[in-house]
């Protein structure tokens, strides 16, 4: 990662990788980032929910409001 | 969804088709998304109201505000 | 409801007309939507508050601040 | 209230006239409207702080700030 | 207080006068009111902060953020 | 402190000399106040953590986001 | 830190060393400080997640976003 590069800067390197993303909530989604903007609002695809680890759902595309997220990370 | 995809395409994919959108309050609405803005208000028509998973009301036409919202994806 | 509509059209389409809404508190006013704006402010007309589907009390006008607000449809 | 109207005429009808204030806190303030603004910050002159119905203090002036308000109506 | 006039208005009458600040989180501070902008952002001098209504510390000068604040009286 | 002085001042007047800052989470952060924005973004160094007047860590420089403090107060 | 700094300036300078960041859910990232924005969105690279002090998992690259973050100090 380069000097002074921007944090959305990291979430393009992440674009069509899968992430997993911690909510406000405690729970976790897993999926391939498909897109993003700058509030953060995400769209995973081949998505799966996740409540202390332990899978609750397969969900396919979901779109996630910025404002309910703590990190994003590589999965 | 292609390239450089912007999270408000995948909204406007699943126009006019029954998605499922959690709530900060844990409730769940499942209906057709017939509207939505850059504020991620939406409105469903054909609403119904869940609470764990569970049918509570059906509801019509409803509006959401989109800052109770954490996540919309296809039902 | 037109394609591509947006979501103020449909608190347009409730204007005069009963609606129910759902605040963040639990509770719900139910009366004549005479009002709204972009921050979905509401003035209700005739206005009843009720918890838990009990009426609380009886309000004639009130005006609900935007950011207290769930959702509204039609009563 | 005329066709059209937005939420801050229903407040400017009240301007000089008893109102009962609901806040997230679960407190209420009574008093005569003097002031308010678009962010719904409001002026109340001869006010009463309620809790449960219960009147808990006289206060003259107060000030009450926007977002603590969840909705306004009439004495 | 003038009619049409504007809830900073009656902050600008309380300028270096005693006030009662109610917070968010059930403290209370009084003190002089020197200073505030349109954040509500405020500063007292000869401060106190009280809790349930008792003396907790004698503070001087305080800066207090405006979105701590619930409401403004005067002392 | 001046007729018709803003808050920021009173920060200004606070620069390089030691503050003690009440975060909502209940913890306070001691230290001289090196740098503040608009935001109320504050940098302090050689600070220190306490919880209940206890002190917990120090820290040497830190960066304390705005919205998660309630006062700042000469120490 | 010189006379009149701002605050991101102290996360300039903070770039490329590794920080330890509190969040509002009461855990701790510590990483090596690779970017950030005016939002105080910040990227970690080689990251680690603490809860209590202690390890609770290694993360490698997190996105943190900036809404969630109390303070952020030098490790």
């Amino acid at each position: 990662m380069v000097e002074n590069s921007r944090p959305l800067d990291a979430l393009n390197n992440a674009r069509n990788k899968r992430v997993i993303i911690e909510l406000k909530n405690g729970k976790q989604y897993l999926g391939k980032l498909t897109a993003f903007d700058i509030h953060i609002n995400i769209v995973l695809e081949e998505a799966e929910e996740k409540e202390n680890g332990e899978l609750k759902r397969k969900l396919g595309v979901v779109f996630i409001r910025g404002d309910t997220i703590i990190m994003i990370s590589p999965a």
